[in-house]
């Protein structure tokens, strides 16, 4: 095994850990006992008791006085506290935004869509949208409870300073995202993060999907443009300047569609929900609207219209190959699908099984499934990101 | 940020993490004095002492004498210790085995080559050959040293257990690698490890080329069969199986030469050496000793021979083309190229650039470079390795 370059720890740092430990477990396997906390992390009793003590006094475990059905004194169960904490995440979709606030447990507290032409707005309107929006939000979601952060989810490029060099899918390039949400949010306290709808789809995969044990996930967004988060060895991949998992424009048919990047058969091209209605729907013209032109694809394929099963066919198969590129460099054990490829993934998913185990070379590799999360996969990854700060051990200020 | 789970820590840990970091430091910055280490890791500076002490009674670190030309008292300076424990590893490569034993600080204590057709050879024949040359390596380095461990590079597959699912590369398939070496070595009380040649080589890089201070590097090797190691945020990347950096079948040509997975234009029927040899050199036949045939490439090259001057910028392309598909998922630093890759670079890179900054989005993104370590990288990267445990803050037993 290789080491990895950690900081230098102190006493500090490991109750950190070990708090994090705690809230993890919790997570994972609520309810559970004191007893159960310290026997799955290792840490002693009066550790584990300490430790809960402080995190029930800061609101971020709760006693449920259940207790389990086993020999000996009943225990008193513990759960997450999602009542005094929520984290907000917004997504920037092409034709929507999409808020959603969630608790420690990822229960939403609220979950709204707003249709929103984000592409043809631009980024000033989309901004004074995302901070009304979010003010709306902070008011629903009322004083008895605090929002510790907001985290907004764009298809397409950020930095670490949250600015958006490119995002394809918006038509929007150098677009400083953070600070302008920041700066029509500056009379509110919480911190506001921005980054890629993919990062925070497949976090949200794995805080609330059915993947929380799974240490390497990819998940592959839909929309105008296909961005891939990746979760590998239980970390997520940023790369050296935040841009990892840019996957729009993998070479996938040398003699392939158009792509905006003036090459053609990207992945963006192929398989994009533009690119999709394109080629299924051949009269449907420019789209600003996917869901209902998705909707008519999917009334076709159920109704058996052949040259949309076929197309449906081809498309799965290109999905297929894509998968196994990602499957073939990073060995993910699921690679989950959004969007219009998981609304469509009952006539997708078939053929790019099929291609997929063409060519995965001995052993059998990935598995390739549909997300269940729908669209507010990045807004709820964004308000899981906004709680990470207290997930990692940290607790409130407040 | 996205929090990352880790497990526990407790009192012991710290020491542990705190020696890595003092180890690391010296390690990048030696000669340095305790002083430096205790401003540069944070530590206080007694913590920082008695760390060096049990460090330099322990054979890992040591006094130079030498004194920082500086303002006040003196300050003794330290340095890595190679002299006491070395770590033992072996390449093995299509044509040849390669030994490197290595001190903490990479200085190799000996390197060793050896022909030897693996290939041809088959798993059996070669586990000799590997348990002979470390019964040699062990001899020649001396009973005044003690071999940590041994870890075996190999072109292929690995998975946790050390077995080689299938290494192409050799003709092998389900050979049992890291068991095999162990019986073969069973007298010997040194831990035996296998891991790709692309991991360890990835890791040598880090190490010892000039990419300590990089956190997002691939290594891309030479050889009959192209494989990756990927270090991302500072981490080698493994996959769910242990089989990330398997990036031979990336598809590049459709119409590209056969290879041997059934399919056409894959990396390695592009770009591993065989594919080169028989492109630039059409009649050359089956080789088996390719150092030689890379040489006359060479020499063609520096000649300006038109055929191969094309051939190379052809191959280069492709290099770039799959560089930017690396660049695009991962976002490395650098990419850098190993074997008869680098051996070609002078005539591969210029156009391999070219393709990349034709491909690569705004804004401009990695460095394609020229490995400076030769075919000696996956078995320093597996000397290096042997040393994990020792370079993570365990003290050896010895």
């Amino acid at each position: 095994m290789i080491s990895i370059d950690r900081p230098t720890a102190d006493l500090g740092d490991v109750r950190v850990t070990n708090r994090a430990a705690v809230l993890r477990h919790v997570r994972r396997h609520a309810p559970c006992s004191r007893a159960d906390v310290a026997a799955h992390t290792g840490l002693n009793k009066a550790t584990v008791s300490s430790l809960v003590a402080e995190l029930i006094e800061h609101g971020l475990l709760r006693e449920t006085g259940l207790t389990e059905n086993r020999v000996g004194r009943p225990a008193t169960m513990l759960v997450l506290d999602g009542s005094r904490y929520v984290g907000l995440g917004l997504r920037v979709g092409a034709d929507e935004l999409v808020a959603v606030a969630a608790g420690l447990g990822g229960d939403p507290v609220l979950t709204w869509r707003r249709a929103f032409p984000a592409a043809t707005a631009g980024p000033e309107e989309t901004v004074k949208a995302l901070a009304a929006l979010t003010r709306r939000a902070v008011n629903r979601i009322g004083a008895d409870r605090t929002v510790l952060g907001l985290t907004v989810a764009v298809p397409g490029l950020v930095d670490p300073d949250g600015d958006v060099p490119a995002a394809p899918a918006l038509g929007w390039r150098g677009v400083p995202l953070a600070a302008s949400v920041r700066r029509a949010l500056r009379d509110r306290d919480f911190p506001v993060a921005v980054d890629t709808e993919a990062n925070l789809a497949v976090l949200a995969e794995r805080r609330h999907g059915p993947y929380a044990a799974t240490t390497d996930l990819v998940h592959l967004t839909g929309g105008p443009a296909i961005g891939a988060g990746l979760i590998s060895g239980g970390r997520l991949l940023r790369g050296g300047r935040g841009f990892a998992g840019d996957v729009g424009h993998l070479p996938l048919a040398a003699d392939g569609p158009a792509c905006d990047c003036g090459r053609r058969g990207c992945l963006t091209a192929l398989l994009g929900v533009d690119a999709v209605i394109r080629r299924l729907l051949p009269g449907a013209g420019p789209v600003t609207d996917h869901l209902p032109e998705v909707e008519r694809i999917q009334v076709l394929a159920r109704a058996g219209d052949e040259p949309v099963r076929t197309g449906l066919t081809e498309i799965g198969r290109l999905l297929g190959q894509a998968t196994s590129v990602l499957s073939g460099l990073l060995d993910p054990e699921v690679v989950v699908v959004g969007g219009h490829l998981a609304a469509l993934a009952p006539w997708l998913l078939p053929a790019a099984h099929a291609e997929l185990a063409a060519r995965t070379p001995v052993p059998p590799g990935v598995r390739l499934e549909a997300s269940t999360l729908g669209s507010a996969a990045g807004a709820l990854g964004g308000a899981t990101a906004a709680l990470a700060t207290v997930e990692a051990g940290r607790l409130p200020a407040g």
